[in-house]
């Protein structure tokens, strides 16, 4: 995303992207120590177990309503400006594409880009 | 809103959605199965459960505060592209109004659209 | 940033905040009784405490990932529409910069508004 939006020659803007499934998040953390995305996993791990007894929506498994309260806990949306030619990012932020179910899956972001 | 996209014959664009009030959720989340809401009700009751000895403000009764909470823990905000002449949400993704206090409340949603 | 859309001139537009930090949020919440911040602030010290040893990222010390778990609970992006010149916020609601470390640090917030 910071390399389109260099490329795209804007100067200002804004980017919004949209991810578009109910059992993976889009988070904005800490780019340097991978440890930061660990202890998240495990934070949320804990917070909203797999297989919590909770829950009747278990068609897809252990994980499947876990997964839909952890992204119901952070975010599917982000809108980020363009300032100076890049994405107005902190110098520690880096954007990830949170995964939640046990299993690997096929994942879409709507993009949507507005500037001069 | 789904329709007034459509309707409104744009073809790509932004959609914002702002949610004016601080005891009920902006949520995206599955639109299939109605135990996927009926769990997220249950799940988000007991990490902040109403009458919680926690909370010092309690004006409006035992399900105020809690209200507060799970609204900051969910969002009042969504921005999602329009694509194709259509809101770009996954096949899966409905956008619900999540209601926190126990009675019933009018709530408002201010809306932006961007786009051609 | 009401004052500022006020002094603008605009009347219908989109602010978007994104704060560049992720050991703090921007949150929207009640603006009346103080205790609402508060009683927040004492449930997310519980939901995700100081000096948990669950957590490996500790190098800025015990509330290093705290802060982080409690900043991917909330928000750092806010997208709020411009209506009849002015903030469309409820009228109970109020913008916040919550800092989530115990020691004060000086935050960055990136603002786009688009609007005529």
């Amino acid at each position: 995303m910071e390399r389109f939006v260099e490329d795209s020659g804007m100067k200002t803007g804004l980017v919004t992207l949209h991810l578009q499934h109910t059992s993976a998040s889009l988070l904005i953390q800490e780019n340097a120590d991978p440890d930061v995305r660990r202890d998240l996993e495990h934070f949320f791990s804990r917070l909203a177990p797999d297989g919590d007894p909770l829950f009747v929506h278990t068609a897809e498994g252990k994980d499947d309503m876990p997964a839909h309260v952890r992204t119901a806990l952070t975010a599917v949306n982000l809108s980020i400006p363009i300032s100076n030619a890049r994405l107005a990012l902190g110098t520690w932020q880096g954007i990830y594409l949170w995964e939640h179910r046990l299993a690997p899956h096929s994942r879409i972001v709507a993009a949507h880009v507005i500037g001069e």
